[in-house]
């Protein structure tokens, strides 16, 4: 997925600022107060928008209606971009949407959703609650005035969809390919001609042969776009997003202008929206792939060589940024911890799944 | 791991009900109540008290204080085995354990932690927060007058340590093997001599010869055993507990009888235990892995035609369940689940992984 296809950026950006710095005053009438939540999410967007809903009803009901998150969709009061200087500004009061639309404030931030050959959500889950990564995302805050906390997750991100199939790393070369963000970089970085096109496009350009092939979620949402109509090939495994983090980020002040038990909730119900949210997003993504099998599309793997392609192109594009103290800081610290991990669950799930699956389709023939 | 061994049953059961039930008398003085939690554990045990501590804490700030959890050890009030019953009897208000000890009161009730060839911690997640798992576990709860919500995770649970190497499934054929549960019913179909000694007499049991083999929980708990010191071969995946889940069941009418705040504040400080635990457990288990390889382990992993054993064995097991109704439109539910989140997660996860750790250690060389 990339920002500028789910952002609709807005011209209100100045009138907004404006209304949304009135709305964010405090209003302690009947005790009760109203965070202003810009976004951005378009209203309504399938799995993004479910935990912007299911995280403001969460602190609602925890703090029983002492504490209303009134959730602003992108547009309605600043441009889905804007909300990380809104929210520095203090012109809202927090923001929900993904830590790496902001790399261009700081690259590091990107580790708070995903980056290329980073972790799963599993993994993103140990890193974070476990060994040390929430108190790494809220030292990076600190430096803008924020805190953030993980509160929704995609899961792995398909590795995309191609009208011919790809078989080795030459065939990248001239490719005409729609992936943003760091991923893009990486694909282009093998002689792809990368192209960043917002969702409600792509169906057209893959139509008309402008573009040869897009990532662009996982099955769910992929579907809903109508890819299957336009391309044959579907490589459910990618590299660029493994497992990307939605955030719930605010202010630091008027976080801690809030009470003990209303910080609470906020912490607890984003941990809970993080999970939650990754269980809608896989639940939804099987029947769905189910259904684009069914309907003839053909998944495909990348070969050992393409994977190791991608492999050393990202990592000249992420060690680019090592100049950086505070990202070479966080960029050390996720990957000790994805290695420590996955050694682990690579060798207890990475060997029992396949296993399990192999017995029971036997079984069931 | 195993009831057994991590319980102090006692024979305080008598008294220590009628002490649960003065406990579990709702106290209104100023606004605040104490649920009184018994639990399957001794207290500190390592991840599993984690849990009870983090929910207890957790619930005490997203109230603000007005509900407290007053958690006992297992014969502290009654004995760990004990919990279910006196929860039912209104003895005490809830209990923190693992469902699958109670199997005998129903058998669908290991579904709600953990089943032979069943999913892992991230297909539990979908299942249960996504797939209407979470409904079963009320419906079969009802019941009882209970009301549960997983609230732990254990991660994927290690095949075993064996003081010989496994090549084939006639090794296990005589072999004297500690493992509880439908796992262990499960390996007795192979030949085994099933044992079920408790955590503290497995490591004299394998110094001695009484014991060739067993399983325990992870690296982290199973390092804390020293059963790297009395066993050479460590098979870190296994067939028999994929990913348990904790839990904290509820009477029925004491949750019916709280507050819709404290109520969600049992649910979402539920959830979000959930995965918290998970990712303690799996941090810990990381680190403790690469301690027993650099200590000498030599790790393992079964042959296609073990597992294929394994397999057979194990749908023997399940299916001498499926008289029950319940039972079958549990297990029915739940591996439909399973085969659609794994056909989804297999294939971008499943094949994303691997790549990744090959890509990033040819790059470390």
């Amino acid at each position: 997925m990339d920002r500028r296809s789910f952002l609709k950026t807005s011209a209100l950006g100045g009138a907004s600022a404006a209304a949304a710095s009135t709305l964010a005053a405090p209003m302690y009438a009947q005790g009760k107060r109203t965070l202003t939540m810009v976004t951005t999410w378009p209203r309504g967007l399938a799995g993004v928008w479910d935990s912007v809903e299911r995280f403001a009803a969460n602190v609602d009901a925890l703090t029983d209606g002492q504490l209303t998150i009134d959730a602003k969709a992108a547009g309605e009061l600043v441009g889905g971009l804007e909300v990380f200087d809104a929210v520095t500004a203090g012109q809202a009061d927090m923001y929900h949407g993904c830590e790496y639309y902001f790399t261009g404030q700081h690259p590091a931030l990107a580790y708070f959703t995903t980056v290329p050959f980073g972790m799963t959500a599993p993994e993103m889950m140990v890193w974070y609650y476990s060994m040390g990564g929430m108190e790494l995302h809220h030292k990076l805050g600190e430096i803008f005035g924020l805190k953030g906390f993980i509160a929704g997750q995609t899961g792995g991100q398909g590795g995309g969809w191609f009208r011919k199939e790809i078989t080795s790393p030459s065939d990248f070369q001239g490719l005409k390919f729609r992936m943003p963000g760091l991923g893009g970089e990486t694909v282009s970085k093998l002689g792809a001609s990368v192209q960043v096109l917002p969702g409600g496009e792509i169906y057209q350009a893959l139509s008309s042969g402008a573009l040869d092939g897009t990532e662009w979620i996982g099955p769910w949402s992929d579907e809903k776009l109508g890819l299957q109509e336009v391309c044959d090939f579907y490589y459910p495994a990618g590299f660029h997003e493994p497992g990307a983090a939605l955030c719930v980020t605010s202010n630091l002040e008027v976080f801690e202008s809030l009470s003990p038990m209303q910080q609470k909730a906020i912490e607890i119900a984003s941990n809970e929206c993080h999970q939650h949210n990754y269980a809608l997003f896989v639940s939804n993504n099987g029947p769905a792939l189910q259904r684009l099998i069914q309907g003839g599309t053909q998944l495909k793997e990348f070969s050992d060589d393409i994977w190791t392609a991608f492999g050393n192109a990202a990592k000249e594009v992420l060690d680019g940024y090592m100049d950086d103290e505070i990202f070479a800081e966080i960029r050390t610290h996720y990957e000790a911890s994805m290695a420590q991990t996955s050694a682990w669950i690579g060798r207890s799930d990475g060997n029992y799944t396949p296993q399990r699956d192999r017995v029971m389709a036997a079984q069931a023939e």
